[in-house]
């Protein structure tokens, strides 16, 4: 073996993110041409302008963004990544927009190792790819050993909606059905779990998926759909409750058609958390006007992100603002907006 | 006083961020509508929905994104929030387009305090109103204390270029005239100064500032800008030499042309920093057409943050993808490309 002594590429004698790498200099260039470019590169992102270019398609922009510090950052079923484009996908799908264009801004931890790094931007890669989106712009930034934890990913995302569609969490009316596209809580249970090393429940994988391939489909059969939301952080108490607000109407949910694998339930149970309240990666809740909800039911159902969807309830007149479930036993219980304690960093 | 015991309000049980401010249950929506809302309540962040929604105008859209982690995160001249508005609208207006929304997701350390995070967010609403944008989406995320650096701040940012419009780091041409509109190095040496305890240097004060209305009047006088950049990690030195090799060209600077403060240039000299290596946050680099050179120069020069803007050197066919500076005494040195080990955190 020959040393190669003479100009040597500097990034080629770091294992791990350095200092340098996100002060703007000859070692930034190298980490986005090594580790970035590689996996993310088309033809907006190559430009490399201080901001990308596109042509706006008909309709309304729709504009989202999230910034992702799951810990761990690998777990069952994901990784930080993936979870990155998924999220805003689908934040920008349930409002009826087609998702197109996403950024990446990443904060690094000095001494990250630049395998895990690519581990992670080759699934984002992947997730834009198989939602059918494109990153096209991003940023690099380091901090030093200890403060920020390994990796931070902020992705924002651009897309459209077309003319005359509205979805929106002010548009439930009493009568409307409440449909969910499928188990609850698997997200923040995989993460939960192998966080607190429960590892006799790694059957736990998170849901992660991209959900406007689904969404466009139930939005063919069901085009009056009147609000979509995804229930991450908080579950579906959080997400129900908020529509509910917004929209000054009761949604009565019936406990005994939600979905939760036994896994999830037990590992819930352990933890004294209620699977309501436990954040969704890859599902949606949709509601629709009652005629719609079988078409938009049997569509989900034969989506592969949506095989155990179900109809979990109905939205009222009264106790407006508030979500009450009908138990398998026939009482009453609210289902309380969840004060936020119990799952630090699931997303 | 009385004490008011019914029903308290949890948030004002707390000086500083929590866990559960992140956790998308009460408490998050209590920090929203106590602090993020009331300074940046807008008729379209109002909505609340997964995504902001608005319409396009025409040409084609600009996107862009940066997330800001300097420290410390108060320095004289500004702070993490104001920049990170200015940062990202001069991203845009350098691509010749006019910024119009801006997202904000924050990444918080439990512990903050909320006025600290306060004054942050007012800031960000007044570099808004300034720079004529609206911050129409958030996101905000809380980790344990010890695992981020207080705050950190991403900000993407939507605008639209108008039709016919192509300002780009590939067009430069041989014979076109490089103008700075202003002082070199005072951000970088503002924070540097403050973070090192240099505190006879506190005259320096960061020169953060939206430049969309400064650009919008030289494109008036000077259409065919061909190229603009900010300035910022990497300075004046990381950007042209960007600049050269996009456009396979080489960039010649006139040393004694280069406006720097001497408490900056003091500064540097101190540190051992060359300050065409600091960051700036309220500088643009402009290349145009030596026709359009005076022309632009004097609306620059009119301009609340372009009084000091000089034509700081030329384009050359020669020595293409360098940059080479002539020196008061008649020599010649070569501008490289930085490193970047010596300015971590400074944006
Ligand atoms: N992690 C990344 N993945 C993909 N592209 C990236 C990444 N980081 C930066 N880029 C791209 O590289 C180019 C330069 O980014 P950079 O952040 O240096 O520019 P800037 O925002 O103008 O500078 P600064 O961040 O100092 O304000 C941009 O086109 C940006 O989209
Ligand atoms: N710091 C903030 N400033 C302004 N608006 C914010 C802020 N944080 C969140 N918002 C707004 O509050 C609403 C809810 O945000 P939230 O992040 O809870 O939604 P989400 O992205 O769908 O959920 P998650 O982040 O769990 O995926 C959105 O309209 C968002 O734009
Ligand atoms: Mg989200
Ligand atoms: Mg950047
Ligand atoms: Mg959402
Ligand atoms: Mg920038
Ligand atoms: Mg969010
Ligand atoms: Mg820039």
């Amino acid at each position: 073996m020959t040393m190669q002594l003479s100009c040597p590429s500097p990034i080629l004698q770091h294992e791990t993110v350095q200092m340098a790498h996100g002060a703007g200099g000859r070692l930034s260039q190298e980490l986005t041409a090594r580790v970035f470019m590689p996996h993310l590169g088309n033809p907006v992102l190559d430009q490399l302008d201080d901001q990308a270019r596109f042509e706006a398609e008909p309709g309304r922009i729709a504009f989202t963004t999230d910034t992702y510090v799951v810990s761990p950052i690998f777990f069952p079923g994901g990784n930080i990544g993936e979870l990155a484009v998924n999220g805003t996908v689908n934040d920008l799908a349930v409002g009826g927009a087609a998702p197109r264009y996403l950024s990446a801004g990443f904060v690094l931890e000095e001494g990250l190792p630049l395998v895990d790094l690519e581990r992670i931007v080759a699934s984002m890669a992947e997730a834009a790819h198989k939602a059918g989106v494109l990153i096209v712009c991003g940023d690099t930034k380091v901090v030093q050993k200890g403060q920020c934890d390994r990796i931070f990913i902020n992705t924002s995302g651009v897309g459209f909606i077309p003319p005359g569609r509205d979805v929106s969490c002010r548009n439930l009316r009493p009568g409307d059905a409440v449909l969910l596209s499928g188990t609850i809580g698997d997200h923040g249970m995989a993460v939960m779990t192998t966080r607190e090393g429960l590892s006799f429940q790694s059957t736990i994988a998170s849901d992660s998926a991209a959900l406007n391939g689904l969404i466009a489909e139930v939005l063919q059969v069901a085009p009056n759909v009147h609000a979509m939301r995804d229930p991450t952080r908080g579950g579906v108490a959080a997400t129900l409750n908020e529509l509910a607000t917004s929209s000054s109407v009761g949604i009565e949910l019936d406990e005994a058609a939600i979905p939760v694998r036994e896994e999830v339930r037990g590992a819930a149970e352990l933890l004294g958390i209620d699977p309501l309240t436990v954040a969704n990666e890859g599902k949606v809740l949709i509601v629709v006007p009652a005629a719609d909800a079988e078409a938009a039911l049997a569509t989900m159902r034969a989506h592969e992100h949506g095989r155990e969807a179900a109809i979990i309830g109905k939205v009222t007149e009264e106790h407006p603002g508030m979500v009450v479930m009908r138990t398998p036993f026939g009482s009453r219980r609210i289902v309380e907006m969840p004060l936020g304690e119990q799952l630090p960093r699931i997303c």
